[in-house]
C-alpha cells in the first residue's frame, strides 16, 4: 500500500450526527497514515442504486490502491455478508447487499470478492446497527496496512447484484435510457453515454440527434450557459452522461422530473 | 505528543458557513501535522446537553493524545472560562459550560481541567463572537505540539457540570430512563444500558424483560431489519445503549418522541 | 511549496452529491501529500459576491503559500477564463467571473493574475459541466508540487472584478454601509469596519456612536450574551466587521433582514 493510504467514505449517513467522524477515529486508531476523504455522506437513505452509481462513477478519480467504504446498509445485523471487493486496482468495503453493482458491472471477469468472515480485525463482532464503525472502518484501516484481501476471509462468486437499467434500442435507431440520478441543482442525470448515442447514429461522435423526454423534443447544447432561459434542455455532461438541465434553474423540480423517467435519442 | 496528532472538531456552527474551516486554517498554521477530523458541526444550536452526549459517548473511538475541540457556546465572550480537560489519556478544549459534563461523569477522580489563561497562545484575546477561532483552535494548535497543559494555565477543580439524566430504579424490579439523543434516522437513544437493564432482571446479560413507551409496550429486538413494518421497536444499539426505532422509518416523527420522554424496562 | 501543501476548496456545491469528494481524489491523484480542507460548499447557489466575500475575508487564517480553489461558475463550459491570482503570498485558482473581487480589492498593486491555458495540466480540456474536476483541482494538484505560475499560462491584467459595496459617508459625520453577508445563525455582518466608524466619531477606537437600520435605533454591544432577550442589537464581531444579531435567536429572520439593506452609524 502507498505511504499514505487513501480510504474514501460514502455513506446515507448525512452531516447531523457524529457516525462518519467515529469511523474515522476507528480508521485512524488502527492506521494513523491513513488519508480519510468524504466521498458524500448524502446518498439517500437505505438507496441501494443510487450508493452504486455515485460509486461505480466516481472511484476511478482517485488513485490505484485507494479503499472506498460504502455503507448504505438497511439490513445491518441481519444475516448479509461483509465484503471486500477488488477491482481495477481499487479496493470496496461494504454489505453484499447491491451497493457495489456498478463497480461490478464495469469490471467483468476481473473482479475479486472477499466474504469478510475474520471477526479478529472487527471492533465488536455483534454489532447490531452500527457495522460501518465496527466492522468496515476497522477492516478499512487493517486492509490500508498490507493488501492481502485473503486474510479477511474466502473468495466467493454468489455475491449480490441488483439489475441497473441499461439504454436499451427498441428500433435499430432509436435509443431508450432513463434517469438514474438527480444531483442538488435538480440536474438529471441519465444512463445514455455518447458512445451509445453515436452508435444508433452511425458514427463515432454523437452529433445529430433528438432528444425526447415526457413526449417533447429536448433542444441538445454544449454547455449551461449555452441554454435559453428556464428551458429544459440536454448535454453530456463532463462524466460523458446525457444530463437534462436547466440553466440556473432547477430541472428535476421545475419538470416534475424523477428517477427512473424515460428519455429517447433518436438520429435526426 | 505523536507524529501526526490527532485534533476532532465538534461544534453546533453547521456547515453552510466557513466557520470550521477557518478553525482548520489556525490549527495547521500553527501545527502542519495535525490531522484534522469533523466529529460533527451539526450539534444543534447552543445544545449544550447534545454537545456533552456527542463528546462524551464518542471520544473513546480515537487514539489516545487525541485533541478534541468542542465549541457550542451561547456565551461566548462573556466572562466564562476557557477550559483543557485531560480524561482518560484524551484532551478536550472548550468552553466551562457544561460541555465536557459526560466526560467528567465517566472519569471522576481521575481528571485534570485547567483554566486557560496565557493569551500568548491566542490569535485574539478580545474575540467577542468567535473563540472557536481565537481561542480554542490555537490552543488545540498549540497543545498538538507539546503535551503540557500546565501552561496553559492554573488547574481548577470548580468547572461547571450540568446534571444529566440517568436511570433511576423507582421500584427494586423496575427501571425509568429517558431519551438523550434523536439521530437525524429518527431513532431515539435512551440513558439505559444493558448493564442497567441486567441489574434489574438479577442476571448478567439483558434478556427477560419488557420496554414500555408512552403507555404501551415496545417490542424488543436484536437488529433494526427484525422488526415488523413500521412498528415501534426497541433494541441494545452498538454502543449498548436502549434506542427506539422504526425500521426503514422515522421512530421519533411517526411516533412524536422527543428528547426527555420516558422510558421503562421492567422484567418479564 | 511546504511538504504538506494545503489546498483549501470553496464551492457552492453543496454536501449532498460526490463533487468536492471527486476533486479531492483528483488532487491526491497528482499530489498525495497534499492536506486538503473544505472551507465551505455551502455559498448560496451561483452566488459569486458571497463567494468573494467568504474567500477574501478568511484566506488569511491560512499559512503562506496555501491555494484556495474556489468554484461558483455560472458560466462553466462557457468561455470565461480559468485563472490563478498570486497575492499576499496565497494563490487562488477559479473562474474569471469576480469570485476573486474582494481579494483584488485587498492587495491592489500587489497582485499577479495568470489566465491558465496550459491544457496538458488538465484532467479533461473540453469539460462542459464540471471544470471543478477536470481543470480547477489537477491545476491545485499542479501547483501545489512546484509554485511556479507561469507555466500555466500568461499574466493578465484584464481579469474581471465586480462592484463591492463600501461604506459610504453622505454627510461629514455620518457613515452608510449595507448587510453583505448572513449566516447560518441569521447575525447579518454588514461592510463597516471599527475604523470606518472610527473615523467618523474623530478618533481611533470605535466607541460614541449610534447604529440604525430600518428606521430604528440598534443598541451596540460588545458580545453577543449582553444582548435583551430577542431584541435586534449590534457589535463588531471577532473579525471587526459591524453585526446585526439577537442573542439564542435569528436577526435576519425575526428582523426580515435581508443582503444589501442599508444600515447606518452616526456619532453620539
Amino acid at each position: 500500500m502507498p505511504d499514505s493510504p487513501i480510504i474514501t467514505l460514502t455513506t446515507d449517513f448525512g452531516y447531523k450526527d457524529p457516525f462518519a467522524g467515529v469511523m474515522k477515529g476507528v480508521i485512524l486508531n488502527i492506521n494513523p497514515q491513513a488519508e480519510i476523504v468524504d466521498l458524500t455522506h448524502g446518498i439517500r437513505r437505505h438507496d441501494i442504486k443510487e450508493a452504486s452509481f455515485i460509486a461505480g462513477m466516481n472511484y476511478s478519480y482517485f488513485p490505484k490502491s485507494t479503499i472506498h467504504v460504502v455503507v448504505v446498509d438497511p439490513g445491518v445485523g441481519s444475516a448479509r455478508r461483509p465484503l471486500i471487493v477488488c477491482a481495477d486496482d481499487h479496493y470496496f468495503i461494504g454489505p453484499d447487499n447491491g451497493v457495489f453493482s456498478q463497480v461490478y458491472a464495469g469490471n467483468e471477469g476481473k473482479l475479486q470478492v472477499v466474504h469478510i468472515t475474520s471477526d479478529q480485525y472487527f471492533l465488536n463482532a455483534e454489532s447490531p446497527t452500527f457495522q460501518g464503525r465496527d466492522v468496515f472502518a476497522p477492516v478499512a484501516g487493517w486492509l490500508s496496512k498490507d493488501p492481502d484481501i485473503e486474510r479477511f476471509g474466502k473468495t466467493i462468486t454468489d455475491y449480490r447484484a441488483i439489475p441497473l437499467p441499461s439504454p436499451a434500442m427498441p428500433g435499430e435507431r432509436s435509443l431508450k435510457g432513463e434517469v438514474i440520478l438527480i444531483d442538488v441543482f435538480g440536474n438529471a442525470i441519465t444512463n445514455i453515454r455518447s458512445a451509445d448515442a453515436a452508435r444508433i447514429c452511425g458514427h463515432a461522435k454523437a452529433r445529430s440527434f433528438r432528444v425526447y423526454f415526457h413526449g417533447s423534443e429536448v433542444p441538445f447544447m454544449k454547455f449551461y450557459a449555452q441554454a435559453e432561459d428556464q428551458k429544459l434542455c440536454a448535454l453530456f455532461n463532463s462524466s460523458d452522461y446525457l444530463e437534462m438541465f436547466v440553466n440556473e434553474g432547477n430541472a428535476s423540480s421545475q419538470y416534475s422530473i424523477s428517477v427512473g423517467d424515460v428519455v429517447e435519442v433518436v438520429p435526426e
